[in-house]
Order: structure tokens, then C-alpha cells, then sequence
């Protein structure tokens, strides 16, 4: 059965994943971080989803980031014991976290607080203290005497683990020579804490940085040992126009059907609104805006200058770029077409599971996800 | 136990629904549907949730609107015979439809052009045609030889239900005069397509309007003989922003903790970023930007000029609105907060389930929620 015929089977709007797209991108960032000789802490905010996370390692476990307890449960009960749960905890959560730990779960917080700090230690979970490297968000600057103070209260129990940092502004600049200055902002802003802690008397074992851009970009990472990174196992449209991947590498994608047309517009209606891509519109501000998304026949293979630029809750609104004037194809009602997403996060986590391309080949998988807290 | 005790024994971030709420919103539209001598036709695209379902009509049924089929088989499963499925069909999901009308289900679709309704002719399933009134999304034109033909399908297959409008564009204008016109064009719209296919000698027992601004703004339904709304059970900063709600109306808030300070940028972090919110950013474009939502105390009252500025996938940045000076309080890390939300449809959708405050009081309730296709 070709693509086409078994893609027709699935009622529409659905999650697609490339799992060939997919594991070309997980191979190639596994060997810059094999390359750049740091550990790599695949972040799984974006596939939440166990049958992804055994294929980035081969079948096997490893050390993984989270941004959710709920993903921190569901991974160690897949196996993965080595978890960094990456948002600034709230001392709330301690006591789910001491359970999870209980278990065997060797799971990590970050923190950026003296009051976070002692309601941690109080607890005895093992900390990183994030370094602001881009005044992002959050996170101490790695000069300042918080740093210190917040070492002090977790190395006296016992709970200092190192420091980390995610230069989330290296998303608003396009290019490896940007991405790169980034990558170096990561790893001087927390080599350079790590640095005052261990002349403060303190351990500090784990210095983490990254994202999906700097990642990619790290020249050199002295002084660095692990590299964090979550969307580039399926990349988006996002990440293509800021230089980090091509369209080609993109492996989700939203099956939808055309329902309907007003040819006087020059819009073709699709059954995949907000509900099915998100009302991610993280293009908006790049050299290209995609609207929300890039259509796609039902093969993958974008349609020139054809977007999807309006939705609602479960209607899309297909239609030229602005600007362009190439023909589009005749599209008519219960056509299958595919569309690239903005950002991979938010339009998976609209869906509740992936059909798979097999890289295999074969009959279509189906990967349950998951979302919640 | 005091509403602060309870919402503190939840995890963060979660949905909170205040059922007082929302009973006054779905009585207020209740008895103005009475007045105006219409059916109402109640959307679930909201609240996807069937105890929120028989709380619209007094714990038992009544005749509905849903977004997709998978509302339809919910709903179904749980007592509710009368639905309409208000996107245009695909052909493709004709055998789904058949499957449930063949349980008992009475349910209907709609549909815009020949090839869909050849389609749902063949397979004997009622339809209404759907009149463009607004020029927002799909339908035909009530004046247009396109209605007569489509009509003319339908009624050969005695498949013909009725038309449908939804004023969609209503939701860009503010104040009940400019809602009172867009109710007016849904009205006429309709009537007139309905007497066209009379006159063409074709039944049209059904004349279905509304859109939760024009269904609280309409003033006269002549011809009219039902209406329809969705978020009006909930409502949201987007329609107290164009005036058919007040902020305390709002029945669907999102719990959060303070997760940290940037003090020098006026940030306060908290956990609840988009995957708890939603992208939406219905109120951008209207007089009053909320960001990604209006931040309240854990009692649900607004905190003077704080808004949700800014949110990645976990975090949102809380911090004054654009422009003002009131001091804000001091929110110490662990500290709940309640968000407001853009759009009760896109926020809830991020959820599995609402945390309720009963009408009645004691303790909370949870009630699920749904999604998928």
C-alpha cells in the first residue's frame, strides 16, 4: 500500500511523524555532542513520548531533561532514571519530587532563589542553579553574590549538583555565526559560575547549557559537560528560518482534508484549525512568515507559495503567500494535503498520539503521547 | 476548608472553573434565547465536557453543537440525540456519521458546495447548506445560483435540513449596536436563503444562526429558528474586550505558582506558560491588550495593571501592563495566582480536566475533558 492510500485510512486532522526525518536529526546531534565531548541531555518537552525517547538512544535509556512531573513520571516508569526537571521548581512540588526520588528516580531541580535553595535543601534534592546567559528568563548572572549565597545553602546540604542555562534568545537570531556567539554566551555565563562556586569551597560536578540553535552551533565547549536540546528531534519551521535545519529535515506534519473553497478569496478551507497546529504563530517575526504552516501535498512535499494563513478552532484557511502569484493546484473537497508546523511543541501537543511513518517502511505506526502536569 | 486552602492542595498549573459563573452565563443566554422565541442550540467546542453538557439544561438533554465527531460520539454515549456537526463535511468522514446515525443519533451536517452535497445525498444524511452572511470563512451567498443547485441535491435525496450562518466577524467589532448589525446579517442572510429554496419548492424546516457576540446582541429573529453560541458558557477577556461579558463573568481561570523574580525587568515568573494557556492572542488587536491573560489573587480577583506579558512552554513572565505605575504586591515565590484567559476555547483545550468550584460550595470537583478528532 503506497502513503498516499494508507494516509486516506486516518480520519483527519492527524499527527504525522517522519521517523526517518526524525532519527536524522537525532543521529546528528548526537554526534556534535559526541564530537564537542559532552554528554547530551535530550530535552523531551516536545515528543513526550516513550516510544521517541527509546530512540534516542538506541533502544536504551538515558540522561533526559523534562519540563513536567508528569513527564518525569512517565519516563521512569519507562526505564529512565537520570531526569533533569529544567523549570524553576516551586517548593509546592517537593514533596512529588521526593516520591519520584524515593522510587529511584535520580531526579534534578533548578532553581534561581535563596528561597528555592532552602525549601530544597530542607527537602535533600539535588539542585542546578540556573545562570542567566541572555536575560532571557530566569536564572542568577554568573557574577552576582545570589550565586554564592544559593551555593552556600545547597552545598551545606549536600545538594549543590552544578549549573545550567538555556540562551532561549538565540531563537530570535538567524544563522550558525549567531547561534554560535550564543553557544558561547551559555558556556562562558556558566563555566564562569561554576568557576566561583568551586573557588567558593563548593563542588559544582554538572555544568549544562543549550538549545535547539546553540546546539547546533557550539564550536567549543570547555568547561561544558552535558548539552540540552529538545526540538530538534523534529524541527519546524521555526528552526528552518533561523538556519538551524532545512524544511527537509521537518518530520511532523499535520494530515488535514480540504472541506470547502471561496475561490473569489482564493482560499481553500482544511479541516486542521488552531485545535489540530496550535495558535503558534512563531514565524510571524522571522524573514519568512509561514503563516500557520507550509502546506504539503499528502506525500510531504511543499506546494510553492502555499500557506496556511488564518484558523479557526477547526477550520484553516489555505492560500497563496502574499505577494506571490504562482498557480496553485486544483485542490478539490476531500483532498489530502500535509502541513508543517511553526513550532513542533505546540502543535504536538494538540494531539494525543503520532501516526508513524515507519523508516522501516511498512504499515503506519501509532505512538501514543501524552500532555498534563 | 477556605478556597485558598483548597486550590493550594492542587498541582500547578491547573484549570479551575467557577460553576456559579458560569450557571448565571448559561441562564442569561437561556432566557434571552425564551425571549427571542428561538431554540437555542448550545456549541461544546468549549467545554467538551459532558457534566458542563446537562448543566445547559437542567440535568437533562437538549439539542446541541459540535466541532468534531468525536464530540458527536461523547455526547451521543451520553444522552444527547439532537446534534449538529457545524464544519463543513469531508466526504471521507460520511461513513463515521452513517455509523452513528444508525445508533440513534440524529445528527446532522453542514456543507457549502455540489461535491459535498452529492456526497451526503448518496449517503441519505441531513444536512443544512451554510450561508456566508459575513464574508468571514465558508458558505454561499443567500442570492447565489449555487444555493438552488445544492438545494435542489439535497432536496431530490430528501436530505435537506435547513441553512446555517455564523457571523464570525462579529468577534473583531465592539458594543452590543455593532453585535445588534452582525445578528441582523445572520438573520436576513438566512431567512432570505431559506425563502429562495422555498421558493424554489424545496422544505427548509431549520434557520440556524449565532455567534456568542450576535447571540447576545440579536433584537429580532424573524425567520430565524434556532441559535447558537459556545464560549458564552465561559466567556473570556476577548469578549469582555468587545463588551458582550464583564472581566467577572469569566468563569474559567488558570491556577499558577510564582516561580521566581527577575526584579530588575519588574518579572515575576510563574508556572504557567502556554502549554497551560494557550497561544491565543485574541486581545492584541483590541483596545485593551491583555497578553496572555489578566493575573488575579487565588480568590480570582484582578490585581490592578499585572497581565501575563509574556510565556514560553512552561513559564509565563507576569508583570505590569504597558504604560501603567501601580505598585505591584509582593508574590513570593510559592505564591497562587488565578490567569484570566484570551480565549476560554483555546486555553481549556490545554487541559484534561476542570478543577470546579461548585455552585453549591464544599469541596471541589473535577470534571473531564476531552479532545482529539
Amino acid at each position: 500500500m503506497n502513503l498516499a492510500t494508507s494516509l486516506a485510512a486516518l480520519p483527519t486532522p492527524a499527527l504525522v511523524l517522519d521517523e526517518a526525518r526524525m532519527m536524522r536529526n537525532i543521529d546528528r546531534l548526537a554526534e556534535r555532542a559526541k564530537r564537542l565531548n559532552v554528554t547530551l541531555r535530550p530535552h523531551l518537552k516536545t515528543a513526550k513520548s516513550v516510544d521517541v525517547a527509546h530512540r534516542l538512544f538506541g533502544g536504551a535509556t538515558g540522561p533526559i531533561t523534562v519540563s513536567t512531573l508528569a513527564e518525569a513520571e512517565v519516563f521512569h516508569r519507562a526505564g529512565f532514571a537520570d531526569i533533569l526537571y529544567a523549570v524553576g521548581v516551586a517548593p509546592a512540588k517537593l514533596e512529588r519530587i521526593a516520591a519520584l526520588r524515593a522510587e529511584g528516580c535520580d531526579l534534578k531541580v533548578i532553581l534561581d532563589s535563596v528561597a528555592q535553595a532552602r525549601a530544597v535543601a530542607e527537602a535533600g534534592i539535588p539542585a542546578l542553579i540556573e545562570i542567566d546567559s541572555d536575560g532571557h528568563r530566569g536564572g542568577v548572572s554568573p557574577g552576582s553574590p545570589a550565586l554564592i549565597e544559593i551555593g552556600e545553602i545547597l552545598h551545606r546540604a549536600k545538594a549543590l549538583s552544578g549549573v545550567m542555562t538555556h540562551a532561549g534568545e538565540s531563537y530570535n537570531v538567524a544563522g550558525a555565526e549567531a547561534h554560535a556567539e550564543f553557544a558561547e554566551r551559555e558556556r562562558s555565563a556558566c563555566a564562569q559560575a561554576a568557576e566561583s562556586l568551586r573557588a567558593a569551597g563548593f563542588s559544582c560536578p554538572t555544568v549544562s547549557v543549550g538549545s535547539t540553535p546553540t546546539a547546533h552551533a557550539a564550536r567549543n565547549l570547555t568547561g561544558v559537560t552535558e548539552l540540552r536540546a529538545g526540538v530538534y528531534m523534529f524541527f519546524d519551521l521555526v528552526m528552518a528560518g533561523i538556519g538551524v535545519c532545512a524544511i527537509d529535515d521537518i518530520a511532523l506534519s499535520v494530515l488535514t482534508s480540504v472541506i470547502g473553497h471561496q475561490p473569489d478569496k482564493g482560499w481553500t478551507l482544511i479541516d486542521a484549525g488552531w485545535m489540530a497546529m496550535s495558535r503558534d504563530r512563531g514565524t510571524a517575526a522571522q524573514a519568512v512568515d509561514q503563516g500557520y504552516g507550509v502546506v504539503c501535498d499528502v506525500e510531504g512535499r511543499p506546494i510553492p507559495d502555499l500557506i496556511v494563513t488564518g484558523c479557526n478552532q477547526e477550520h484553516g484557511v489555505v492560500a497563496r503567500r502574499p505577494g506571490t502569484t504562482s498557480e496553485p493546484p486544483d485542490l478539490p473537497v476531500g483532498t489530502l494535503l500535509r502541513i508543517l508546523p511553526n513550532h513542533a511543541c505546540a502543535t504536538a501537543a494538540q494531539h494525543s498520539h503520532y501516526t508513524v511513518l515507519p523508516e522501516a517502511g511498512g504499515a503506519l505506526l501509532t505512538w501514543p503521547r501524552f500532555g498534563g502536569w
